[in-house]
């Protein structure tokens, strides 16, 4: 099947079909989802060579992670794929975890001569700069509005940070470690602060411990703050890979959980569900998140001065180790 | 920095540098060491689209993978994309989970122009009757050789479910349960049937549930079974995503691990040695499988009659869940 076979059959222009699939926003919704519908029903794919030849720009969209190896990445990009796949998109993906590689991957998307970019964490954000005008890009996370034209979906962090903070206080705690990125420029952090700064905790400096997004920098971390901190009696992660690091490293030092230690993570990977005791996180909705993203990337490639900023709550989910 | 480049620096002809960029056998292994670490040090990449104008062959790799959230999977990509990427190859790769997208996916593939593909999982070994005869395939997994041109790169797994079930049996276990796929074509089954067969134990049919490769599915599973058959006191699970669920519905049901029930998994992903009690598991050798595959894969671009079985030894590693 091709567009001029769906076009023939729905009884619409090759135009129309062409549009449709490449997300344009002239084409109606309804008529939008009956062609994608079709043309995935019917194994229809469009020829990436041929593309190249014809318009200078392929089919691939390049989607920049910081990892695949943390479930949460893998979980949204498999949404992302979901979405995209069936439009006739070919999805790119490439790991980064360093600025180092940045320069030689946004050289390499322009060879690849990219139809659009997804770029996914605070360090692929740093790609915007690199790449050129024409090139749609959309970008999820960070921790504030960029001053870029390009649409940024933002998790609302802070928010997050916040409530999972007075949360854990009103369960008693009162010496929280904070594992992960403890800056100021880090939006979990900021509303980490704030919640023992309104309790009228103050903030023990010894307790924010910095560390990598790894399993193994969680349990490295916990390590830490207990061999320093003994009376620790909650903690907040970073994400769920770090809290999971966390508990194993607390339960090898006798702390019980959630009995002595209370502990959080953020993201809400599928794992997380299946620990003893369950993990308390905060959810990331990366279906909604995913949805954004398409929706973005889709609509700048038809109108490359287009630039939204929306924001997506994230919400507590409250389990077992808190 | 380009091939001229490359070749000017280290006094050689181009044609050498295109010869030991592709995996050419016919270039010595040091001097292609050298080539590739300049070539990955200055951040070469060759031009697809130019590439794809002048040999009709893209520089892209396909990997066909089952799935990206099963962590064994996303740390196996990492290694191939580790060995891969500083050639100067793209990896494109896509999930494929069920037989209905093989054909359309083998299609797209085509288009795509791939340079080769990488075939991981017993459903992505059915590609190879779709490919065309001059697109280079290597196979990783699948549970005997297959009859086929191509290199197959075999864990194995027989000797692994074999030496697994003998070290529960060993451990006092017997009514060890076996939770994934149950059947005679699966080598992890077909050892611990034959090691229960060794030690004079019955084997149990209501004790082989059958379920798909995910967390929740081995929740079910274990639920199931220890509904049916509550004197269980040993799990050989699947993969180690399989173990960890029904670790999980195990410590629900109030079965204490490793006292009353041992747990066993098969993988050896990360997270298996942070979680409380530590997972025992299969190791399959990640960075030599990759290494493997991504030798074969090249040697196969240059060879087509090529084709090696490969077989890889896989062993226990005892943690505190048994």
């Amino acid at each position: 099947m091709n567009q001029k076979l769906i076009a023939e059959k729905l009884n619409i222009s090759q135009a129309t079909v062409s549009m449709a699939l490449k997300g344009s926003p002239r084409i109606s919704r309804v008529l939008s989802e009956t062609i994608r519908k079709l043309a995935e029903d019917s194994g229809y794919h469009p020829n990436l060579a041929g593309q190249l030849l014809r318009q200078g720009r392929s089919n691939v969209i390049g989607v920049i992670l910081p990892s695949l190896v943390n479930k949460f990445y893998a979980e949204l990009f498999q949404e992302l794929q979901k979405l995209l796949t069936p439009r006739g998109y070919l999805l790119y993906f490439s790991q980064i975890q360093e600025r180092g590689g940045l320069e030689q991957l946004a050289d390499y998307l322009k060879k690849l001569r990219v139809a659009g970019i997804i770029a996914i964490g605070s360090i692929a954000g740093e790609l915007f700069p690199m790449c050129s005008r024409d090139t749609a890009l959309v970008f999820y996370g960070g921790d504030k509005p960029l001053n870029l034209a390009a649409s940024q979906i933002l998790p609302d962090r802070f928010q997050a940070g916040l409530e999972m903070t007075r949360y854990l206080i009103a369960r008693g705690r009162r010496r929280i470690a904070f594992l992960g990125v403890s800056s100021q420029e880090e939006q979990r952090f900021r509303g980490y602060c704030r919640a023992l700064n309104e309790a009228g905790i103050p903030f023990r400096p010894e307790l924010a411990v910095p560390g990598r997004d790894s399993l193994n920098s969680g349990y490295e971390m916990m390590r830490s703050v207990l061999a320093g901190s003994p009376d620790t009696d909650g903690v907040f992660a970073h994400n769920d890979e770090i809290a999971i690091g966390a508990m194993r490293a607390a339960g090898e030092a006798g702390y019980s959980i959630p009995g002595r230690l209370s502990l959080a993570g953020f993201d809400n990977i599928e794992t997380g569900r299946y620990l003893h005791p369950a993990l308390t996180t905060v959810d990331q909705p990366r279906e909604a998140i995913a949805e954004l993203l398409a929706e973005e990337l889709l609509a700048s490639m038809n109108d490359s001065a287009r630039h939204r900023l929306v924001t997506v709550p994230c919400r507590l989910i409250i389990r077992e180790s808190t």
